[in-house]
């Protein structure tokens, strides 16, 4: 079965416990911490930046096939999984759109955080949609 | 070290071989085809949506530090690679914004690609930015 692994550039931080469902309705703040190896690929982000970033949903359990459908948690109707942002998904990839207040060394401290304190991030993307 | 493994929910057909270098200038169409486990899980994609497709270069080399810092080829200056949408980074994962033409059984057909025949798809979330 083909099958493709990924490592982590970096975690979240964070001292919030209660995360919002997702970062369109997010205040909260906190930092990526990018590993050492890869602190020169972060050289031009910038304070004001948007940046897309790609995560794992690391706390979700394996996927089942009762999840391809869900009813999230603002609507009252049930989706189709790809139809949602759900955290339990074939591939527990998640995919926020973050502000970014500061860079500091290898450190970007980011608003709109819905990601817990220790998720590992795969990926950082400008946002140019 | 900490991995995380993803196994595709499909892949890209298209008979395009000259592929633009990103979603946002393609009209190039094609399909996803979906694996039939997860078939369900696209119920609620209808014609004439945007979908953020994550999907995998799969013919990128390794990454190398040499790439931390690249020339975008429509730029003048280089950039830190997580500034870019280069294929070269460390996690090879790609994000295009297509636009739904069909959707017939497990295959959607889709516009926009910038991604070779044969690419695999990782995820498919609503475009809600």
């Amino acid at each position: 079965m083909e099958e493709y692994k990924f490592k982590p550039i970096g975690y979240v931080r964070t001292e919030a416990k209660d995360l919002p469902r997702h970062w369109s309705v997010s205040d909260v703040e906190g930092e990526i911490v990018i590993k050492p190896e890869y602190k020169l690929g972060i050289r031009d982000i910038k304070t004001g930046d948007k940046i897309v970033v790609l995560f794992v949903f690391h706390k979700s359990p394996p996927f089942t096939s009762d999840k391809l459908i869900q009813k999230p948690p603002h609507l009252n109707e049930t989706k189709g999984v790809f139809s949602t942002c759900s955290p339990h998904r074939p591939n527990p990839i998640g995919l926020s759109v973050l502000e970014v207040l500061d860079v500091i060394d290898n450190v970007i401290k980011v608003k709109r955080l819905d990601m817990y304190d220790g998720t590992p991030v795969l990926d950082i993307k400008p946002f140019c949609f």
